[in-house]
């Protein structure tokens, strides 16, 4: 089978370039009151190319992703191609960097009906990513599945993932038992770290094939690596234009100087605004396509830039806080409170120039004075009209925003995204001068669960657990 | 025929409430250093009694709501069996209140894949809220409804929102082709207001039948009017338990003492949190069917409370910035922000006690010590267990969160959670003396778009529009 998102193919790299534009966060924009000052990013410039420079040292995994896959493209290719129309089901089993990734891609490059309309999936299985341990939510999966036509890619970099891993092993069974025990390795596929954890040990036992989690790439920055690529290959999304789109972005983030590298340049202006009580930074793509990207940004920036601790030892406490909106929905639910409330937030818009698809009004009740302009527009331009609309009246009012721009959105530009919003957050990490790539926050409460569901070895944090003080009934309503 | 969701019918009304537990958002618990103090809330308690006057006063439209509904539930009912068996796929046009109550709804009640899994719909039609002009997702969606066999919904108050007339006017094109003219009156609702708007002015034209909504209930206090009511019977939920439960809850919201109404004393501990610095609310539930509440809940608190003026016309800019977020998943994506970012934020935990569904983990594997532990527990206990785990974790670093707990997840169980965090949002726009019932920060923008679409009337904000300094070439990257 050939992958289905060619879209452009035929067009120059530079056309199918996506654009920052930061006007709408400078002064000269928003009035001096709230806007930044070109002098405030002139005075990161020296840093900046210190940091970038710190960032070359370090080389963190996610840098390398596209470049140098082609033995993996090749495997995963190879393995879609040997089962075509073995399955109808694709199941990825992984919780946060592994399905965040997954559910982005399918999202954005697939039908917004893909896994209901049997007709616009050519053949491919339908895609579906659980992502929690809701028991309502997995029985229900688990009772439409036709299990002999359903395969299971089972995801954790760790291999200990408790999410991941009661979720494997609720499907082992009920796999087990539909198909029988000798047939069960045909319905999983293991992607995980190649020497530890687990879930190699189980993929070798149980005979699974299994793909390579590269150790120095972390779960949120992984969506380039077999992690998000073999549900992306399996429903038939063009992986290499994937990694075309993020090594072309790679290149234009190669840059030391602020002023024309998009990362830092974003980056910079986002840390700016951070330091002056501007906490929440929004994602708000016009376009259903990129909802589900929004959240995938969410983790990447939460879990990267969210610390007590930055890299000398000292206690920060710092971290924006990402919000994922939607246009044009939200204007009818967030953009109220963006408008007018406290001047705590900068937005991110990402707007698509030209939509995949697009209808056209028709001329009805022309005589009907307020719905009569409707007629002979199209939809799109409803959409990246209200888009402008939104832009143009948040920054009357003073509220610094940002517009990402994509031609169209294609495998090639949504690799762009990735990597210019992985590169932004390596930076803006570098600024806060924390450590990027750990989420040592998390531990405490894993070690409760672990604990009370008595794992070995978690029995004093089962006690800590315990131990806690009567709760006042008088606040129990 | 009958309405499905009649899970615990046989119950006494006080098992069946949802409580509220705020031990963790005091001092006790939290540590002197973060925590709220029991007299900070004393100090407000003849002033909650003073506002609760004033809400009695106001009687704002959703109060009435839980009573006195019979005639349209009956009309309501009587629909829904006369037109069983006419549709395959009921359309929600709307967006904003016109939507998020009906996706919650629906996410919360029926089955987790109701849309594509044929045998759990009893015979009841799909649903969809396309809840957008996206052009990409509408044009898939008229790709794949057979409109033979199809109803729309258009919800609109005011009956001009440029959103929900421009998807009804592409439906009723689409619909006239493949039904002929004749007969499209079979195949749309209207949702409106009763006395203004264009939407009533075409319902008359075309024949459709029409539900009124309230003149003083607003969009995001709408769910439990006609708007969320119609999509909820269409797909056999049971209504009269959804309104019995806001009546439920409304008998306990009356009460001017703050220690004793849930409503009045988690409001008014997100204020003074607010007023301490943490200007984010984070919605967190641990059960796929109520993340969907949260977005309702983002709308409500965001339009509702997000204000540039008070009553006095002061202007205060102030607003809590409502965040959804869903348990376990979010545990891989955004705790780690919650534990050690900015102490800038609290968090609403929603627990279900019993969850509708659940599945035991095998004991397989039972030599790899890592994993042992998981055999035997169920997905509900697991679920559950990490929601404790995360609470004890954030509470021991000082991280304020309280918590809702449902017994089961029921139409009787969300209709109270719509009330109470309906009278919650009502008492704290009185604490911040704002008006809770408007939204004029969106007029802006919505102007904008009229003008840029040659809407009669509004060529002088076009013009606005387009006087806009020239950007920056050097900030476009």
């Amino acid at each position: 089978m050939t992958a289905k998102n060619n879209f452009d193919n035929d067009k120059t790299a530079a056309s199918r370039r996506i654009t920052l534009d930061v006007n709408n966060m400078f002064a000269a924009r928003l009035g001096g009151e709230y806007g930044i000052k070109k002098s405030q990013v002139a005075d990161l410039k020296a840093r900046t190319r210190e940091l970038h420079y710190r960032i070359q040292e370090q080389k963190p995994g996610f840098t390398r992703l596209p470049f140098r896959q082609e033995k993996v493209i090749t495997r995963i290719r190879e393995m879609v191609e040997e089962r075509a129309g073995d399955y109808d089901n694709f199941v990825v089993l992984g919780i946060g960097g592994s399905a965040l990734g997954n559910i982005a891609l399918q999202t954005a490059l697939n039908d917004p009906y893909y896994n209901l309309n049997t007709g616009v999936r050519e053949g491919y299985p339908r895609l579906f990513v659980p992502d929690n341990v809701d028991p309502e939510r997995f029985a229900a999966l688990l009772d439409f599945l036709d299990l002999e036509r359903t395969v299971f890619n089972v995801i954790s970099k760790s291999g200990s993932t408790a999410e991941t891993m009661s979720l494997y092993l609720l499907a082992r069974e009920a796999v087990a038992e539909e198909v029988g025990q000798g047939r069960v390795a045909e319905h999983f596929i293991a992607t995980t770290s190649k020497d530890s954890g687990y879930l190699i040990e189980i993929a070798e036992r149980e005979g699974y094939p299994c793909f390579s989690i590269p150790e120095d790439v972390g779960g949120r920055f992984s969506v380039l690596t077999p992690v998000g690529l073999v549900s992306a290959a399996f429903t038939g999304i063009n992986i290499s234009e994937l990694l075309a789109g993020a090594a072309d972005m790679a290149e234009r983030c190669w840059e030391e100087n602020i002023w024309q590298n998009p990362a830092y340049l974003h980056g910079a202006l986002q840390y700016l605004a951070y330091q002056e009580g501007k906490r929440m930074s929004v994602m708000m793509p016009y376009s259903h396509a990129l909802k589900d990207l929004a959240d995938w940004y969410r983790q990447l920036w939460a879990e990267s830039l969210g610390k007590e601790v930055n890299r000398k030892g000292e206690r920060v406490n710092v971290g924006p806080t990402p919000i994922k909106a939607l246009g044009a929905t939200d204007q009818h639910s967030q953009v109220q409170l963006y408008m007018e409330g406290p001047f705590d937030k900068i937005i991110t818009f990402i707007e698509v120039e030209n939509h995949r698809r697009n209808l056209e009004m028709p001329k009805l009740y022309q005589d009907l004075d307020g719905l009569n302009y409707l007629g002979g527009h199209s939809l799109a331009r409803l959409l990246n009209t209200e888009k402008q609309a939104t832009e143009r009246a948040l920054t009357k009012r003073g509220r610094a925003n940002a517009t990402i721009k994509l031609p169209e959105v294609t495998a090639f530009t949504l690799g762009q995204l990735f990597y210019l919003l992985e590169m932004e957050t390596a930076f803006v990490g570098e600024l806060f001068n924390i450590n990027t790539y750990n989420q040592p926050g998390v531990e405490l409460g894993k070690n409760y669960t672990y604990g009370i569901l008595g794992r070995e070895g978690y029995q004093e944090k089962k006690e800590e657990f315990e131990n806690w003080s009567e709760p006042d009934p008088d606040l129990i309503l």
